[in-house]
């Protein structure tokens, strides 16, 4: 998508060697930079620190990571290693555990001359496929929001919470290529933007949306429930970290509590997902999916720009105050209206979401 | 309750004339202090910008406001002017219009030269009063943790929204009333604190709950479903800033999502209100209780210490950013386990609440 008049994914790469290049999202909204990562650490920092984050893209940035270590060293021990670091970076994505697996089936039986090369190709391919499968829900999701549009004669009021859009991504989004697409489209179509505390992704969504210049407007989480009530709301749609194949949807934390809204008020609700964010080996979501808990300084801290425009960080609380910081949730299948990927929508439950399962060799499992 | 080693209200009059000094809650968590009002539009100003807030403190502030507007000119006229002036502060709080009929009801009968005295006596009956409805709040409601406490043998968890302790009242709070008096009494009790964004108001309370020893957590206001869904809250506990007689309750915004949660996992969900929170006139909930739209800068700043402690803002979200910022919602009566009042517990609907209906001089009618 573009930034001004340039047009840019969230990564890319200068090719075989490296370094590869990343939209350093945790200056945004403010300060747009880009940063060039040229190690494998560098990249299990960024996605730790959330430089890059959304499934999709950490999944992406990961298999470049394994790309840039296999460039160091191409041995047996070099890839493994790559993989076990890379995987501990972040839990809850179901992404980065199948773009690593990918990358060690495809490396593991080359011989290490042959390696860096076929690691760059792959990571690659990733990122195309990536880009691909986004604009493919785009074109899926848009029917939604023509057929909203044409019931109802005015603006399509779609919500959404975190960022699903191009920066969780490689380029389009999942939420939000549907959204981009209509507006290209000419179908008039306004976001509500859920600020998605405690680390603001929704400051992406609205700087995203202003970027391209699609109507929205910044809420707080808590205000979900309340512009649904008085019909404010005519389709939520938002992104995931991981979907079970029996159609929970375990996304960023607070996307329960909009699903709960959503079915209270008749409000469809959509998780929009490539087909890699499907975990078929999952059985009790609730159980299963490791819910990260991350700094309690998440909370604690805020970062904006201050009275003069630099970056500053406030706390809003003191540091003895003692927080708790789950940072995703899991909406059961039974508040869920469909899932929207790149082949078409599906509904969520286990029968119909049967039709996308990959052969075995694809199936995310652990790297 | 106290701070340090001295007990304050949140609100205290030196006696006839004036002044009235509160405690400036803009400055909290991070700085105590407290501010004398002189005259009806500092205690205006400090109602709108939310010195004082909370629904039982700002009627009282009110009721003070008339005081010191009649101590200044005791004519019908300037009894209407401040009575008009400080009813236009905030919309969505019943005991703002029920403090200024009561104040209207005692001084509209007497002659100018008899109403100072008894401006300043009935603030101060309505303040008393407003202590001791909260400490009776608590006594019915610590049988509640009580309860939960024998049948489960570990502390109990409650989950609260905003602010509903002793600054959003005179002294006790509404919702932490039980919390403090359950501590007091020795019941191990655990406080799940909303920050409720975009006042965090929750901040408050975790000051509260430090300053009485309390334990609890500070969360992201989308954490409290996935909380919910562990298992990990055993009731929830909130203020409001109107109930109706049916039941329904306005309280801040995010309060129905919680509500929500609650009962898809089974978890009671009780408001903890005085009685003059109570609107015997609303019919409709939806359509009947103004819901307050305060400024996007709410959501776009946020303020706190920078690294040198001292009191700072940040913007979040450039200024350009479109936001919504609704107050309160309405939480319909059928997810409300029960409403908690000085008189006991009651279920949240119009054959029960019905018990508390005064006789028609006390009701709640426009000011």
């Amino acid at each position: 998508m573009k930034v001004g008049d340039r047009h840019y994914r969230s990564l890319w790469s200068e090719g075989p060697g490296g370094p590869v290049h990343i939209i350093d999202q945790t200056g945004l909204p403010h300060v747009f930079a880009t940063r060039a990562l040229d190690s494998p650490e560098a990249v299990a920092e960024a996605i730790v620190t959330m430089r890059v984050r959304g499934a999709p893209l950490i999944g992406v940035a990961a298999a470049f990571g394994v790309a840039l270590a296999i460039s160091r060293e191409a041995s047996d021990a070099a890839l493994d290693r790559a993989v076990r670091a890379l995987a501990a970076t972040r839990p809850t994505a179901v992404n980065l555990a199948w773009a690593l697996a990918r990358m060690r089936r495809r490396l593991a039986p080359l011989s290490p001359g042959e390696r860096a090369p076929a690691a760059w190709a792959e990571a690659q391919a990733i990122a195309d496929e990536d880009a691909a499968l986004n604009e493919a829900i785009g074109r899926h999701g848009v029917e939604l929001l023509a057929r909203e549009h044409a019931a109802r004669g005015r603006p399509v009021n779609v919500l959404t919470h975190c960022n699903a859009g191009w920066l969780a991504t490689v380029d389009w989004g999942t939420a939000l290529a549907p959204v981009f697409l209509a507006h290209d489209r000419g179908i008039p179509v306004h976001v509500w933007v859920d600020e998605t505390r405690p680390r603001s992704q929704g400051l992406l969504t609205a700087w995203e949306l202003a970027g391209h210049g699609v109507p929205h407007t910044l809420v707080a989480d808590n205000a979900g429930g309340h512009l649904m009530q008085h019909g404010r709301v005519d389709l939520v749609i938002v992104g995931a970290d991981r979907v079970t194949r029996r159609g929970d949807v375990a996304n960023k934390i607070g996307t329960y509590l909009k699903a709960l809204a959503a079915q209270a008020n008749a409000v469809p609700f959509y998780a929009a997902v490539p087909t890699p964010t499907i975990d078929w080996a999952v059985d009790d979501a609730l159980a299963g999916i490791p819910i990260e808990e991350r700094s309690g300084d998440e909370v604690r801290l805020v970062r904006g720009l201050d009275g003069d425009g630099r970056p500053a960080t406030v706390a809003v609380a003191p540091p003895a105050t003692p927080v708790a910081n789950p940072a995703f949730d899991v909406t059961p299948a039974a508040l869920v209206s469909g899932i929207l990927t790149e082949r078409g929508l599906f509904a969520a439950r286990e029968e119909s979401l049967r039709a996308l399962r990959p052969v075995a060799r694809d199936a995310a499992v652990a790297p």
